[in-house]
């Protein structure tokens, strides 16, 4: 299997996790990460242990959005035999409590190919703060 | 090469980095990062284009601390040819305008080797954010 073939594998993965926010469908979503993905994701703890853990995130974003959308910008991807990572600017945007939202998040994936399959073994999303003030910036635009 | 000898490399790299922090030494981190690395780092904008942009960044909180410490915590390294992804909590302390401060971070640090050397082609540095008020959590602890 080549490197370009690789890419095209991931890229597709990816595809699929869209695709699958847009739909709120978590099953679909839980195929993409490792059963012991570690993940920094953008609300607390610190980090997340486990694909169940991971997915948990997933389902309180699905029950505050009443309509979802998730774009993936700039994404480069970068693979070395089974190993790979990716990066991107993500933004997830819909209706929240009758108001429509939407903020840029920067997002690195970590995969690992097994058994021929890739899957996600880490990933890490967040946006920057204001030093100044302490605040989350949830309004950046790329 | 073999595989552990590639993450000795790297864990290598990261106690020179860790090093180079607490020595506030710009020019021994500079040669750890890729000329062309893209880093999501702890303050705006979403990405810092560049190893000069990084370096800024690193400038900007030597200037910051009169004293400063670096640790590092839970590092794990996985390495596929000549790519690596690396994950660790890190903890930044020190002083402040006279005063003692400290934050842990999540970090992942992608590597690439070129010419028989690793080097940082990206890096992700986050604190968490609190949704409902919008603050960046600042005083998580691993």
């Amino acid at each position: 299997m080549t490197t370009a073939h690789d890419e095209d594998a991931i890229r597709q993965l990816i595809g699929t996790l869209a695709d699958a926010v847009r739909a709120k469908d978590l099953d679909g979503m839980a195929r993409i990460f490792a059963p012991d993905i570690v993940s920094y994701d953008v609300e607390p703890p610190l980090r997340h242990v486990g694909a169940e853990a991971k997915a948990a995130n997933w389902a309180r974003v699905f029950a505050a959005y009443t309509q979802l959308d998730y774009e993936v910008r700039d994404l480069t991807i970068t693979v070395g035999g089974d190993v790979a990572f990716v990066r991107s600017l993500n933004r997830l945007s819909g209706t929240v409590a009758g108001r429509q939202t939407g903020t840029w998040v920067r997002w690195t994936g970590c995969f690992r190919k097994t058994d021929g399959s890739w899957l996600i073994a880490h990933d890490h999303v967040s946006v920057p703060l204001d030093m100044a003030s302490g605040k989350a910036l949830l309004d950046l635009e790329p």
